[in-house]
């Protein structure tokens, strides 16, 4: 087997007990065998068939980007500055009515581009024509939660057709691509899926004995909605309908009481905040620190890049950290580690691969990225933690490995066709549009 | 003289009549000598002395950082995350006050070597021995208003030395390096200089007729103070001191009344809008949607490294889209192209630059930049201006040039040795913290 050797590397672990060092890693296979400060010890450089100098480079765990809809970068640009539902009736969903497996796959694939070369090694993906996506993460190397996001505002033949379908992917995909490939269960959301509908996801997320995921609270108005047509808010109202007692990830969650914060923690439900989607939608600022306080395990999303527009996991990290701080006025709240947490471990904790990816350990999965630092916003050299946070941005990645395997190399995509990607992509778009 | 064809670009010139465009640029001397759409005229190609394809980039004008502390990113990551007054008074003020000369031109040359490869053209610069400063700029080829930022609450021989530096210094170099180089006026702020203090700064930006800049009304704790000690709120005291009778740049206007901001745009005040800075010291979110809507010509400025903690305009362009839509509940205010102009014209206007920079306009400076597009986030081609603010980042741009010369070529710096700068402000820094 190999047995990759890095030196003079600064690393950024993510694990408590050794936060930042200068020193080495191993990799051996899709795992990372050991890492230590200083020098690599004798053993380390006899056993290791290739030594990389990592001098210049700061080495830390590949980004976990836990909400997004991949394929929505076709419609990047298409419509900004406008209200949710302007944007959503008149823009996005013409246009996404018309997609085809075809526009999803190179969608997607553009997608995935974008967030190797920014630093994301595994990614959340709820969308339609999941197959293609799956493929596309096949190719692509990277690690992925994928869920086929189901609307239920249709005729029940065509919610049973939904639901067989989202089971089918669960079943044709879930521990695909050499594990790295794992399936969720998806109602869109509460306020597209009626009630009776979300129970059925619910029950086949046990059968199938998989987590769920679901869009909650993104609006003040959908909220208002809940309660008029149900009686409750949208966490009582999922609680209710049992799909807490599934390990579930809820993206957005901005709105939300002290109550609801606290039954959020009590069932153990993990939140992906989308803080740059959020406010690009006008949709308000979620109760982070709240969040976190009441010990709630909050990751980040970058949505998907029409509400955003970019899939850069980096400004995401960077937005968490600075935004809350503004908002409440507090500049202790959210500190640079924890944004970086946020980026890392418990986006990997929050879909179930706490102790597999999101931080660099010894027996952990060889997922990490590598930052050229040699720039002048990465001077002096105080606090790797800090630049991450609130310098750094997705372009200082210059390598990314998943499962032990190189991704990207000098900023070049070695699993991916770049160019072809961006052509098909454009011509996709066209289409659509034309 | 030389004159430069650009051909095939693509141009987002800021200038209403011609938003964006492919096509042409002709550069001669300082000066843009014309643009077009399409093909380049005949007349072009035959009085060019260089053709440069601009295939797969796009040009716009150079970025304009409108309140900044270029040396103060020797203090990047050095202290983040605690309330404001434990960030000055235990970390940044007894660092400052170690700088030497070599600290400030080192620290300077760190962010101009910053700004130039993130597409920064003209900055405003407030700090403390200002002719190494000017040094800097002289060497780098931006354009720049400087300004020796003079705190008032020391002894009187002090403060009227300090105030004679300042006076000094614009002597010797307002209109220098070829006029790329302006000087302004600066009491530091109404809470570090008493009243008869700031009146002599007024008289001397009369006597010199230069304009004014000074930090308003960044904390609500200074806006109270002020209106203990003086009796009036900072906008209404500056204004009593007669400041607002000279062209006015303040910087941060985070705590305004409705009546302050009707007041800042009848005195013609221009605002320099600071958002990253504002949320990581939890200072608050300026009332931009308002100014701008009361007429004021609001820009954007990155404020010193140590709070920030880079000088990407890009991000505080992308910041000032976003935030204000989160903050106000209101998708379309503060559109991309609006955030766009607060980045490039605005703030040309803001320091009396309107006409000379800031736009892709025949008969102005020859200051822009080109970024690479073919990547992924650029893709697929609905609206550059949608992809400059929400897309793209300060590492897209590929070359820059500032009257009419270039600086930046493919990423690297042609007029700053880039490599001995960021050992020098490495060695800096050690000294400063040794």
């Amino acid at each position: 087997m190999t047995r990759m050797l890095i030196k003079n590397g600064i690393f950024v672990t993510m694990d408590e007990q050794l936060p930042q060092f200068k020193g080495w890693m191993a990799i051996e296979g899709h795992l990372i065998a050991g890492l230590g400060k200083g020098e690599a010890p004798d053993r380390e450089v006899q056993s290791a068939t290739e030594i990389m100098d990592g001098n210049g480079l700061l080495f830390m765990p590949g980004l976990v980007n836990t909400h997004g809809h991949a394929a929505m970068s076709l419609l990047r640009g298409l419509a900004d500055d406008m209200v949710l539902q302007d944007w959503l009736q008149n823009h996005m969903w013409p246009t996404e009515a018309k997609f085809t497996g075809d526009d999803v796959y190179w969608g997607s694939a553009l997608a995935a581009a974008e967030m190797i070369k920014s630093g994301t090694t595994t990614f959340v993906d709820m969308y339609d024509h999941m197959h293609r996506v799956a493929e596309v993460v096949e190719q692509s190397g990277q690690r992925a939660s994928l869920t086929r996001g189901v609307i239920g505002l249709c005729p029940e033949d065509v919610q049973k057709a939904k639901l067989a379908d989202a089971v089918q992917f669960a079943k044709d995909w879930h521990g695909a691509a050499d594990g790295r490939i794992n399936v969720m269960i998806s109602p869109h959301a509460p306020y597209t899926c009626p009630p009776d509908y979300i129970l059925k996801f619910v029950e086949a997320a046990h059968e199938l004995d998989l987590p769920m995921h679901t869009h909650m609270s993104e609006t003040l108005a959908e909220v208002e909605q809940n309660v008029r047509d149900y009686g409750y808010r949208p966490v009582e109202h999922l609680d209710r309908l049992g799909m807490f007692s599934r390990p579930t990830l809820v993206a957005h969650a901005v709105h939300l009481t002290d109550e609801e914060i606290a039954l959020l923690a009590e069932r153990n439900v993990a939140v992906s905040h989308n803080p740059v989607s959020n406010l690009k939608l006008a949709s308000g600022v979620a109760r982070v620190p709240e969040l976190l306080k009441a010990g709630v395990t909050v990751s980040l999303g970058t949505d998907g890049a029409a509400s955003n527009n970019n899939l850069d996991l980096f400004q995401e990290i960077s937005m968490a950290a600075l935004l809350h701080k503004g908002v409440s006025g507090d500049p202790t709240v959210i500190p640079a580690a924890e944004a970086l947490r946020m980026g890392t471990v418990y986006g990997a904790q929050s879909i179930g691969l706490g102790g597999v990816t999101g931080q660099l350990k010894a027996g952990m999965k060889a997922d990490f990225i590598a930052l050229s630092i040699a720039k002048p916003h990465f001077v002096p050299q105080t606090d790797y933690i800090s630049h991450l946070v609130y310098a750094s941005r997705g372009s200082d990645v210059a390598h990314v490995w998943v499962d032990g395997k190189q991704l990207l190399k000098d900023g070049q995509l070695l699993t991916l066709d770049e160019e072809k990607i961006l052509a098909e992509a454009e011509r996709c778009f066209r289409r659509l549009r034309g």
